[in-house]
């Protein structure tokens, strides 16, 4: 069974639901779920259609532009045809929780590759027979250590890149040239501890509760959107050590969660903020 | 700004939303949210629209009647329309949580009464202002104390009846003449641990965690809809007591929560199962 | 049953412990249960242990202290001896709940009195028949302010100020008057969202979880050391509002349980952390 | 720094506490921790103590033979030293998560083998290098099917057995053998919905929280110790098979703490509970 998503936003007026399934009825779509949702702050309009069948029928979606505001978004995706890349540096848990999950079956894209600034990974990653790629940054600028990485990207025209502890920041270059389309994990419940060495920052506050968050990656280091977060507690007896063990396995999860909700079309990025249909 | 609240439910077919919402923009409702599902092992359809106005707009119940198949339920309710009777047996803590989110106005619904089997909890209700009905088991058949019940709960015409550590057991006919009306809280976390003292198997199970059920309640006995759950983690410090005394704090928290999502109208029965729109 | 309670820290060295339960030992001491810990980065030892009896058995705090380091820190205390007064500004739900805690008997301490400078929460207070005491700050410099507010606290000798949502920020002289005696509830998951309207930054920011902390209140605004802290979920379709709403479960909640984890001598503080033995 | 674990149990008596500490500081113990408890309903004690160095001082555990009662139980471990063998039958989330751990470095034990009674979690053992038993059971009796299973895990000496989603119930005979020895991951929350199919049971029942849960087996099925267990929320909206889906994420995560747990020598078994030390 095939499932598609329809994805739609634009400032919020009367009659939106009614016009949009009257154009999903006329065209008998075999609907599995809707879920919408208006912003009173900003209020615009979100909505996201799941139905079935291989293809979409013809002329809906020129109906529903007829239908719609002149600024209205509509995205149509098929769940599964996406793919991405993934990106890190040393540390293993979240690359190899992505990559176990692909292996059972759950992440409902293809992986292409994975790339990263080290040669620890490669093993881990070629023992899942994905394509491991080594880029270097020594001895290069940012942006031409990036452009190394575009390449490589762009080779494989990857839809998203998952930065799975992926330790460098990139320019606003590279991330306006893969604007909505890189999620990254932070390793705290941001915004508590942006930056380096979070959970040093976190034993030396001594909080009670630690965790992570994915998000989108924008120009604004750790500022961008927030997809989702999870917490675990710990307590007086956690070195920073510690704790950034602990903390391994919200961010493996919070962020296998991120990328499935983004590779599912249950996100709406706006102002921001996202709006997110679980 | 007054909110009101369309609750529908019926078989599915196609076209469904399409058809309520013609309804709805025909009649120019303020729609302030849809919410939408389908159960697809029974093949049922519930909706809840909010909407804002003081009036239901003239005909709109007659319009989706003709819009809808014959055996669709429509229900609609203006929030805070509702009333309720409590019931408590020696326990303050959940009856006390409930007067209290009452008086900082919290709990969308008047509070008519607390009813007692004992006398513990008449001077707690009592400086809230409620009024205060002392209805003694003592030398009566259940069913005989049962109707010294109702004559209060239907004297004051309570719309719902919340058993907040009530620890006496209803007849089927009680049950069934406030069917769908009677909420439950039960301390542990069901289906495990039914019947009396909970804590006390859980300690002598030596579980790890503990929790709390709110349920609507029916003729079997803690196997009425289960409507919210919450769990606390416990380990082996703790005796059967402590878990009991932990259990509080989840068992006031669930309750309140399930007697709010029941009062916003945002709760569904289906085949002895919830559906829930938090 | 009469519980106390022996507070120990000093500088780590070799046989504390051995050095410590054999005066216990030697006094014939019924322990209820022995909890220590070692800071390895600061090489600091606490050691919290309980025991039943009405009174200190003759000559072994000397014991102690002659087995001990000179810099140890010896304390001893009587669960349920201590009191506490309550500050509040408009908000009921942390005063009502410690209210309606203590009123089912667990706090285990007395509760002298509530200090507001607004009249909103005088009936709640009363209705517990606590003392009620109005503290106006119009028209007061903050030191005059508090120079009442000091005579009410000094007239109760309360051993713990408690401020369940005050509004209001003390004065370093307030602050070091009352060292590790004032016990905050902050309405946000520290170190995020510090300072004023910390729901309305989570709602801007999109965060997923929100979360309140109770703190000790130092010279730093919200920097105190953390005792305790809880989060819940949220989504896209909480305002500010509805935040702040669902938040109150989490503050009064873990309010509470700090109180608790204060007056059951459950903390030691220590170079701005707790050490907290649950 | 090599890491070992005393652990002793015995019955309650006063003065325990102190006539250990005082063997382990005549013999120079470096110390990291110490934990106590006694079990007040059973009067039993028990007692870890976690210390470095690479040997026990000499004459040491005959020390502690001496001072406690004749009844105790005195074991010394070298975390590290351990080795386990993994059992698996078809799902590759546990084993997987297992394996990753292993891979970097979580796991304090040498993985010997994985045994299963199909072929599909081969290729995926073998990526990580792991020796792969494929033990078919098909025309065997369980007896017989056990025996064969009996050889492969002594010839390894595997000290634990870890049934990662195996899913065929043992003979007493068998579980006897290996007693205290083998952990099991049941997806549920225990004692709720033992036997098959837990999850199908969970969305009959209509529960809002679905959980899984760690144990010791033993004969009786589903009765034995709990470890750990954990939980997540669901709702209305899951089907059977979406629920068996999320809760994979707690089953790997929940199994690998308990997996920790029980090679860093944080548990005792008494009376059919644990007591575990984090």
């Amino acid at each position: 069974m095939v499932r598609q998503v329809l994805h739609i936003d634009c400032p919020d007026e009367k009659g939106l639901v009614y016009r949009i399934t009257e154009v999903l009825y006329k065209h008998g779509l075999n609907i599995v779920s809707n879920q919408e949702f208006v912003d009173a702050t900003t209020e615009h309009f979100v909505m996201r259609t799941a139905f079935e069948g291989a293809e979409t029928p013809n002329g809906m979606l020129e109906d529903l532009e007829q239908a719609l505001p002149a600024k209205a978004n509509i995205r149509r995706a098929k769940i599964g045809d996406r793919s991405m890349i993934i990106m890190a540096t040393k540390e293993a848990h979240c690359l190899g929780d992505l990559l176990l999950r692909y292996n059972y079956g759950e992440i409902p894209a293809d992986i292409d590759a994975v790339i990263s600034n080290h040669e620890e990974l490669r093993s881990l990653t070629e023992a899942f027979d994905i394509p491991f790629h080594y880029v270097d940054h020594e001895g290069l600028e940012r942006r031409e250590h990036e452009e190394q990485i575009q390449k490589v990207i762009d080779q494989y025209q990857s839809d998203y890149i998952v930065l799975a502890k992926y330790m460098r920041i990139f320019t606003p270059e590279f991330v306006t040239r893969y604007q909505d389309r890189i999620i990254n994990i932070h390793h705290s419940f941001l915004p508590a501890f942006v930056g380096a060495n979070p959970y040093k920052q976190a034993f030396e506050r001594g909080v009670k509760i630690i965790g992570a968050t994915a998000h989108f990656v924008t120009d604004d280091l750790d500022e961008g959107p927030i997809i989702a977060q999870d917490v675990l507690p710990v307590n007086h007896s956690y070195t920073a050590e510690e704790m950034a063990n602990a903390g391994r396995d919200v961010e493996k999860t919070i962020l296998a969660k991120a990328v499935k909700l983004v590779l599912e079309e249950r996100i709406f990025i706006h102002d921001n903020r996202t709006i997110v249909f679980e």
